[in-house]
Parts: C-alpha cells; structure tokens; sequence
C-alpha cells in the first residue's frame, strides 16, 4: 500500500447547475480553484447516468446507461492530473422511484440538483498506467 | 456551478442513540455545537426506514417505507438553514439481509447503531426556494 | 446522543494494493501512521467480498459472499482500538456489471485497486461492548 501524507489548503462547497454534466461540474470546480489533487464527497440527484463496470478480464470499462430520473445517493471521488487534464475520478451510488440501487463509475450524468463538498490538496496528485490493472493510478 | 470557499471551524464524531431517529440526531448534533452550516458522512444500521424520491416532473417527493432492519452502508449530507430551523440534508444507501441496496434522501429511520464525522463551517448555508427544480436549494 | 469534539493531525491519501484485503490495507495504514482514530472515504474496485449483515434480533454478523469483480461505489467508515488492535470498521457499497448495487459491513474483499482518503484524530477512539446492541461501539 502505498500512502502519502497530504495537507489541505482550502475547501469549498458547491452546487451543481441543473442540466449541466455531473462530472464536468465538478472538474469546472476544480479549474476554478486551481485544484490539482482533492477529495468530494457529493450528493443529489440527476436527469440519467452513465455508470462504467470495470471489466477485470478484459482491462476495460464498460457503459451501463440509465435514460431516467435517479437521486445520488452517495458520491465519492477525487480530482487528480491524466494526460495533462484535471480528472474527477467519481464512483456513485444512485436510485430510482423504488428504492432500487444501482452503483459504479459515473462517467457522466445530466445534474437535477447537486452539493459537493471539496477538500483541495497541496500536493499535486498524478495518474499514470498501471501494468496489472490496466488503470490509471497515481501514487 | 456556484461554489464557496468555507473554513472548517471545528468537527466532531458522534454516535447515534439506539431508538431515536436518525435525522433528527444528526439535527441535535448540530444544534449541540450551533452549527449552523456542516458536512457529514456516516455509517451504522437502522431497525426502519422512509426514503425520499424526488419526481422531477411533478416536482415532489415520493416516500418508499421499510419495515425492516437495514444496514446504512453510507450516509452523506450537510447540515443548513431551512425556514429559520437547522436541516440535515441527508442521502443514504440501505442494505438487507441479502446485501440488497436501497437508497435515496432518507427522511426518517430508527437508529439501531450510528456513527456520524461532521465539520462544522464558519460560514452559515441557507436554502431557498429554486424554481426550476422547486427544491429549496443553498448558493 | 454522545459527541466529541475531534482535531485532525493529519491526513492521508492511499492506494491500495492490488492482491491484498482491502480492509486489513486500511488498518496497515493506520498502523503506519500510527492512527488510534481516523475517519475515512473510499472508491475503488475488487476482485471478491465478504459482507456481513447484522441479524438485530440474533444480534449476530451473518456473511453475504460475492465471487467476482465489483467495483467499489462507496466506502466510509472509521479506525478505532478494539480489544488491543486497530479495526478499521467499513461499510462498503458494490456493483456488478450491470450496475447492480449490493452493500453492507465489509469484512474482507480483494482489492483491485482502491484509494482512500484517511483523516488521523488526535483523540483516540476505543469500541467497548454495548449491553443493547451487543455490538462494540465508541463514546
């Protein structure tokens, strides 16, 4: 297990803009405070989702698209540098009129309404290839 | 996206008392310490719960009830200013004795056992009504 | 309700190890760092996972086994002493390939690849038997 200790210069809270993309927002919040590594933890609801199931096998995700309305029920994740670009890595847990939970990766969701909390890091966190996984993995 | 940097002035862990409800004991946890604005992620079980889901396109809540126990498996949310009251906006994800999840805005459940973190904010959050989504929003 | 007021000391980003428990890789971090009492999130992948679900009337863990690949949609929960040792109490929420969520306390699961965000408390936390819930709680 690798670790590396981390001090927090600034936080925020953030609402999300309805219609915009779950994901997006949150990387434009990372833009807008010059966050090169942080944590959010996020809650609220959106219009659909596109979750992505990791394919352990395969080394590659796969889409699972939901055309309905869905509460976020928990949002975890954090925002480091891949490619050059700040990334919000985002797992969420979401559900619809039933009560039924569907969960994984979001890659991207149309914003109902949305509360982030975000911790920015002083130290830069980076992605590179992982040989065993095939992820992009930083430290 | 609308953000604001906030400071944390103080945190706290608490537990949750068996019986009691577990919105209003993160309430009272907040009403304890005067916060006034908060985040919070939380853990434990209840012995029943009412989720929230919200219809988009009628624009209200519709309660789902479990008359079960039921783990709370996350528990993400922020303490606000609601109509002059503190409000936990609280989010969970349930689980049975299959593993099955369940989740959404949790509204109310019996506390069997609870562990919550908060961080208390300098800055106070206050909702207000928001018509697009006739949601009672903050920023 | 009992609260207590808590100071971080630090805090801590990790990655997992690929191949390892993922919640004895949680509990080797506090060890590292020398954690009697941390809070932390989490988001990743696994390989298998062992939920347990607690029976309130038997007031005993019953195991949910799961032989495949999920991801990790959520993780929260909180290091304290119990008996002598560091225990990382965990709640995890997972997903299969069609995004499917299942959730509970984690026991054991083997990482795929896992990051966590660990915040050191400088009080310590010590779980003691509860006579109501025959579970070892804090506070």
């Amino acid at each position: 297990m690798n670790y590396r200790a981390v001090e927090t210069t600034d936080e925020y809270v953030a609402r999300l803009e309805t219609g915009a993309d779950w994901r997006a927002e949150i990387e434009s919040l990372a833009d807008a405070v010059d966050a090169d590594a942080a944590w959010f933890t996020a809650l609220g609801a959106v219009q659909d989702a596109e979750l992505w199931f990791y394919d352990q096998s395969e080394c590659e995700y796969d889409p699972i698209a939901f055309d309905e309305p869905l509460e976020v029920a928990s949002c975890v994740g954090n925002v480091s540098r891949l490619e050059g670009e700040r990334f919000a890595h985002t797992h969420a847990v979401l559900s619809d009129d039933e009560g039924t939970a569907y969960a994984g990766h979001l890659n991207e969701a149309t914003v109902w309404a949305g509360e982030v909390h975000m911790r920015v890091f002083a130290e830069p966190l980076e992605r590179e290839y992982d040989d065993t996984t095939e992820l992009d993995l930083w430290l």
